[in-house]
Parts: C-alpha cells; structure tokens; sequence
C-alpha cells in the first residue's frame, strides 16, 4: 500500500511538471527565435553602413551588397553552424575564385573564338564535377554550401574575366573584402551577443532525453496499475514523445555538426567529443523503441492487466518497482550528465549497474513457472512480455551507464 | 519437414536477392547522380550562353550573373524539388523587390540624412520580420527559400535605390528579365532530360520498404530456427534496415514536399494524395519497430529458442508459418501499391485481412496455459514474448492493409 502511496505522489508531481515543462519550453524556444531574429537585423544594419557610409562604399564599391548576401545566408541560428557556414563560404569563395581567374586568364590568352569555347568547357566541367561532388554524402553532411560557393565564385569570375578584362583582380579583391566584412559581423553578432550555442543545445536535449524517457517509463507503469482510462492522453503523450526520439536522429546530428565548429566556452572545450553524445543519442533511441513496446503492450493487454491486479497484484507491484527503480537510474545518469561528472566518482556508476543487476534478477523471479501455471492464457502473455521488455529495457539502461562513463 | 525444406529455399531465394539488390540500387543512385550532375553542367552552360553571345548580353548587362546563380542555387535533385525552390525565388524576388521599391523611393522622397535612416530602419524590420517567419515551422518546411530570397532582393533594392536613383527600374528588370531565364532552362533540362521525379522516388521506396520489411521478419524468424550463428549478419542487416526505416521520417517529408510541386506525369495525376503515402510510411515505421524487437527478443533468446526447438518445435513451427504468412500479405500489399490497383479489386484485401485474422487465432493457441506449464522459465519468456509481438506485427499489417485500400 505504502508503495502505491509513493507511486501516486510521483504521480501527481509529474502532471504538474508536465504542464510546467512544456509551456516554458515553448516559451523558451520563442526567446531564442526573438533573439535571433533581432541579431540578423542588427548585423544586416551594420553590414548596409557600407553602402550608407561613403568612405566604405568607395572602398568595396557595388560589391557590398556580397557582404549583404553573406550575412543573410550564412547567418544560423547557433553560433557553430554559422563559423561552419562562414568558413565553408570562405574556402568557396577563394578556390573558386583562384580557379575561375586561372580559367580565365588561359581562355583570354587564347582569344577568338576559343576564348568563348574555353570558358564554355570550363563552366561545363565545373559545373558537372562540383554537382557530382556536391551529392556524396560524406561532403554532403559538412561541406555541401562550400562547394556550391565554389561552384557560384567560379562560373561569376570566369564571365567577368570575359567582358571586363582588365578588371578582375580587382572585382575578385573587392568582393572578398566585402564576403570578409560580412561574416566579420556575422561571426561577431553571433559569438558575443546572446550567444546561442549548438552544443548547449545539444547537451540539454540529451540530459532532457533522459529525464523525459524517465517520466515516460514510469508513466506507462502506474498508468496501467491505477487510472486505467483516465489517463490515456497521458499514455499517448508518452507515444508522440517516444516517436519524437525515435525521429531525432537527424537534428542531432546537425547539433552535433555545428558544435564541432564552436570554440571554447563555458564547459565544452576544445575537441569536446561531440561523437559520443551521438553515440548515447542511438541508445536513447533504441531504448525509446522498447519504452514504446511496453507501452503498447500495456494499453493492448489492459483488460488482462486489470485481472491480475486482482489476482496477483504483487507481480505487477514488483514490475512497478523496477519501472521506477529503471527512471532514477535514468534520471542519475541524465543529472551525473548535466554535471559534466562521471558516474565513476563516488561510484554512482558501479551503484546505479549493482541495482540494474538486482532488478533483472528480481524480474526473472516474477516468470516462474509455478506462479505462471495458475494464470489464463492472456495474462500469461500479457505478464510475460511485459517482463521480457523491461528486461530489454534494463538492459539498454546497463549498456547507457557504459556510455555516460565514457 | 516439408514447411522446413520449403523456408529453406525461400531462404536461398532471399540471400540471392539480397546480393543482387544491394549492388543495383547503389549502382542505380550513382547513374542518377552523374544524369543529374551532366544536367546542371548543361544547363550552366546554356545559362553563360547570355554572356557569350553579344546580342543576349545586351538585354540583361551585368545581371547575367543572375542566371548563373538562379541554375546553381535552384537547380535541385528532383523535378519537384527544382520547380518548388524556383517557384519560392521566383515569388521572393518579385516581393521582395516591390517592397524594395516603396522602401527606396519613400526613402528618397525624403531625402538627406533622412533618407539613410529609414533606409536604415526598413533594412532592420526587413531582416529581423524576415528571420522570424522563416524560423516558423510550417514556413521553414515549404517556403523557407522564399523568405530568404525575399530579404536578399529586398536588401539589394533598397541599398541599390540608394545609390543609383534612377537606374531602381531598369536594375529591376533586367534582375527579373535574368532570374526568368535561368528559371526557365532550370525547368526545361530539370523537366524534360531524363527527368528525376521525386513521385516515382518516394513510390519506389514506399513499395521497396514493404517488400525489405517482409524479407526481415522473415529472416528473423528462419533464422532463428536452423542457422543460428552463422546468419548474425544477416540479422544484423535486419536490425540495421529497420533502424534505417525508423529514421526515414524526415527524407520521406522532403519527397513528399518536393512531389506536390510535380506536374502530372506517368501513373500520377494532379493531386494525387501523397500525404497517405506519409500516413503508411508512419505505420510502416511503427511496424519496423515491432520487427526490430522481435530480432532483439530472438537474438536474446537464442540458447532458449534451441532448446524449444528440440523439444517443442511445432510451436515455434507455428510462429515460422505466421511469420511467412504476415510477409506474403506484406509483399502483396507492396505489389498491389506498385501496380497503384486497390486491393478491394479481386477482393484481395479482404482475403488478406481473413489470413491475418486466422493468423491471431492461431497465435492465440500457441500459448495456452496447458503447453506453457512444463516449459522452464526462459522458454516461457521467450516463447510468450515472441507471440505478444508477432500479434503486434499482425495488427500493425491489418492497419496498414486499411491504409493502402485508402
């Protein structure tokens, strides 16, 4: 009874955090959005001083609507993809540029129509081997807007260097002065006002990814022990936020892209390694999968599940127990995360796995082939899988402990 | 034994497919790519065409450049997705430059140092509004593009009214006259030289996806029957597939996006439902998952299943037949969609949907209390795990049965 006391307390908490949650969450992306949008204004008014201000505007002439081009394409949201985009539109810019002046000069030292021939071929070829380049999926992932730059800065060169001759060396100084200006601002605005760093965002969704699956697990659990109907909308909440997991691959990936762009700040440090953090994100993920599982089979085997509350509620307390046992592991291992601490001090590690160890034990015992025998043949289902899937859930738990340590 | 010699040939069949498949498909992405990257060198080209024939020249000056830029920055993989990010700069150019234009002349209509402080200020609302509605949601899914183009052209208007007063007009024009053009070729050479449809995409790796989903849980199952450690790989291409289908969410949204720009080409007409293609494609995931915990549970089980199957193998037997029954449904589905006929033609779906439920029924009987009492405990967790989750895997096909009659 004591345990079922507990249970609805915890319960009654995470409503509350649920409402809580996802409003400021909201709340807080809106902030962000504000924020960004106002530091792309403000980096778009400093960039268009060059055209207001005349000394500048001599000095760059009509190429500064480049650095206007630069500031609104490479400007991100989170300061590492904005460093990633600007370097990438950088080292385009710059190898493009050299190619295309190289093109140009041999096609002019032709002349004629060979000339024209020349620089036809060249547009060709360039245009071709960086499409192609531009598709394998390894340069796709970090270094597709620098070959599309190269590709932009070769084919303008290569046609300026066909009608204003002599004027290419300058056209090509002017414009890089004017990209340079550009991600100048950018990468000021970005890094030193509010700045909004991918790898905090990062971190935070992955120590919040543990604590949410945590709530999930244990939702699922009591769910099918008390309000049965009453509490569906919470049991799907739970689904939607699962599937949500499951579909994050992408944008962590992204995450983790631009954080490696990000210098030093606060607690990342250099070549902080981004790539385990994807690496605890693919367990989360197949973790999610078996939470899903569970709650599926809960919400089919409902009706069973009521019966043997009836009959044996002492089974489905111990699967209670070891759900919640399974969410404070969870939620150590998510806090030990946001402090940046390894499990290891103070052996939190070794602790949180002895109690994993002790749940599997316990869950084997709840399948024993005597207590089985008296139950119908939809509780013997409904029981057993339950069981096998918070094994694998357990499991998953022991293998995210591994990864946290590293 | 002869259900057993009979999986065995399956088996052979599917390794030779398997072999055979892999190559082709790698093989077909590669041919698509060099087609797709000879395009955009073709269409470059005729785009610097406008430099180098004089008379052309003439008509669009230095704006040229323009073209160039649009077939770069447009010219995307698939004939949706071109026609989509032209329509989106064709749009934001025009808006954005008429905005420009009241900005600009409303600007000069004041004139003085007045006239750089509103240009001033309609450059910051411009790019703060802009970033704003481009970080929304539904915007940044479709339209994104077309913001960014908008504030570009707009920004370029406004400082270009600044500087060359009368000249907005003429600049304008020929801008657009440009843009047109490279608009134009993008969607001639996108169109009509071996044109890459999006539709055609997303239809064959709907289908593909229905017929690799039935050759997984098919393997799973043989597998763990005869072969058990030497096809690990072929499990592990199992589990990796599944993962692969779990994280198609978001490639499948960009298709779909890209095949409701498609005009009306082969088998698909003008709105064609493509968002049903997203609603099997989610229950296609969600059956991937049940999959992808039926090879954790089989994996994990291995040394119970063995011992089961010595002694009880015309349960597991049973659970083989069903596993094959649920593939065939799911490569008729799989064939019924390619040939895009409805099932209910031939009553095909209903005769699907009856083996399915004879499928459940047969399931049901496998655990019942009688035979589970004299297995040991694992056999028991395993065995019963296994049923809960083929049911689930036979509930997710009569689900995705009603979604393909739709």
């Amino acid at each position: 009874m004591e345990s079922s006391h507990i249970i609805s307390i915890v319960k009654v908490q995470m409503k509350k955090e649920n409402n809580n949650k996802i409003l400021p969450r909201d709340k807080h992306n809106e902030t962000r959005n504000i924020i960004h949008s106002i530091k792309v204004g403000v980096s778009l008014v400093l960039v268009s001083l060059m055209y207001l201000l005349n000394p500048l505007f001599h000095q760059v002439g009509e190429n500064a609507m480049w650095a206007v081009m630069t500031v609104i394409v490479i400007f991100e949201f989170s300061a590492g993809a904005t460093l990633g985009k600007g370097f990438n539109r950088g080292m385009g810019t710059i190898v493009g540029g050299g190619l295309g002046w190289l093109a140009a000069i041999f096609a002019q030292s032709i002349g004629g129509v060979g000339n024209s021939i020349i620089i036809g071929i060249s547009v060709y070829i360039c245009g071709t081997v960086g499409t192609y380049i531009r598709l394998i999926p390894r340069v796709k992932e970090r270094y597709e807007y620098g070959v599309v730059t190269l590709m932009l800065t070769f084919n303008l060169v290569v046609m300026y260097g066909l009608r204003a001759n002599e004027k290419v060396w300058e056209i090509t100084r002017q414009r890089l002065l004017s990209i340079l200006m550009g991600f100048i601002v950018c990468i000021c605005v970005s890094l030193f006002i509010f700045p909004l760093w991918a790898s905090d965002e990062l971190h935070h969704s992955t120590v919040s990814t543990f604590h949410d699956l945590a709530n999930t697990i244990q939702g699922c659990l009591e769910e099918n022990g008390t309000l049965v109907s009453e509490n569906e909308s919470q049991l799907i909440a739970g689904f939607n936020f699962c599937n949500s997991v499951l579909n994050s691959k992408s944008e962590d990936e992204l995450l983790a892209n631009s954080a490696r762009w990000e210098p030093w700040h606060g607690k990342f440090g250099f070549c902080y390694p981004w790539e385990n953090y994807l690496k605890i994100a693919s367990v989360l993920r197949e973790l999610a999968t078996f939470i899903l599982v569970v709650g599926h089979s809960l919400q089919s085997s409902k009706q069973d599940m009521a019966c043997l509350r009836q009959s044996h509620s002492e089974q489905l307390e111990t699967c209670e127990a070891i759900g919640s046992r399974v969410a404070w592991a969870l939620r150590e291992l998510g806090d030990s995360m946001k402090q940046m601490k390894k499990c290891e001090e103070n052996n939190k590690g070794s602790s949180i796995l002895a109690k994993l160890k002790a749940c599997k034990a316990e869950l084997s015992m709840v399948i024993s082939t005597s207590k089985v025998a008296i139950l119908e043949n939809g509780q013997v289902l409904a029981i057993s899988s339950l069981v096998f899937l918070l094994m694998k859930v357990v499991e998953k738990v022991e293998e995210l402990v591994q990864e946290v340590e590293e």
